[in-house]
């Protein structure tokens, strides 16, 4: 059976890497395109948005586009950042911070900020994937649950990674090795659900 | 290949029909539950709503679940009734219409009353499907475009179908046969949308 050409609807480069990473298993050609839309997420939910990005993808390319969107819910600020969790730093919610070294590192100091002092730490990292074929498409759906870190440690991942402990470990996602997070993160978890979706639904 | 079981997660009468008549020449064994569920349709948009549907029944009766939204959306009327379409009657846009004899009469009486002296008819059916199989799932849109006729004709379909001249066509949806409107129905190209993504995503 032929490889399904399938493009990555993302310039995340910490995206594409883990993306081509848990797919490597399975039968996809990924092309990942030099050229970066700009897709507004105007949706309310993650499932919306990650629609919003392979159908624009799809349009553009001609090609089923796989998307992902993803996010940090954390307890104690009533599930934000949520969809908010790419620009957090410039949402009125909690005051805007400054953006210095880069946009996650801008994220994750003003998390800590308003997780300063706060008792309930618990946080869910959650992904939901779209392959948009047109006119229709699979998705997925995972989640990794956690808690807030004091202070960012660790070099790998990208995002909340450093200030994120899954539970069950005491290293920060970004102190845990690439194919060990993937076996439990929220990115994972969701692209293998598309595929058990696919493999259950052979007619 | 054994069929596979799906529960279909709906009880209104008219939509069981067409999905079973849809679907017929596919592998699939049609489970319709005696049981009906009371779920919220909170969703914002119609893909939202039919996985909450599908979702509902799947964590019922442990089954792939196949859920469909679907409406009206009329240009004249920006929109509307859009996701609200089963219950436009008792909304506060437009007024509250009285049911007397279904909530579809009421609701039909109620667009034609909005759209009386209106020389912009055009509106167009939309539907979304969704296959739920737990933690995943597979989806697929269609939508139909046509105009408002001026008053109800045809003792066919369900809905808004009296009301609703397909592009192309005299008749109204209640007056075409079942057969030849599924060839044409928001619905009937949603599943098969649906399908078309499994056959294409076999990986």
């Amino acid at each position: 059976m032929e490889e399904m050409k399938v493009v990555l609807a993302t310039s995340n480069r910490g995206k594409v890497e883990e993306i081509r990473r848990i797919l490597e298993p399975f039968r996809f050609e990924i092309i990942v395109p030099e050229e970066k839309l700009r897709v507004e997420e105007k949706g309310n939910t993650f499932l919306e948005n990650a629609l919003i990005k392979a159908k624009a993808y799809f349009d553009r390319f001609g090609l089923p586009a796989l998307a992902d969107d993803s996010g940090l819910e954390v307890e104690a600020l009533g599930g934000y950042p949520g969809v908010f969790s790419s620009r957090f730093h410039s949402l009125d919610f909690g005051g805007i911070e400054e953006v210095r070294d880069s946009e996650d590192e801008a994220n994750v100091r003003k998390l800590l900020r308003l997780m300063k002092g706060e008792k309930n730490r618990r946080a869910r990292f959650v992904c939901w994937v779209v392959l948009y074929t047109g006119y229709g498409g699979v998705f997925g759906y995972g989640e990794c649950r956690g808690t807030i870190a004091d202070s960012p440690r660790g070099e790998k991942g990208f995002g909340y990674d450093p200030v994120f402990v899954p539970e069950g470990f005491s290293r920060t996602m970004a102190e845990i090795e690439p194919e060990e997070k993937d076996s439990i993160s929220h990115r994972g978890k969701a692209l293998r659900n598309l595929i058990r979706t696919l493999e259950r639904c052979r007619i």
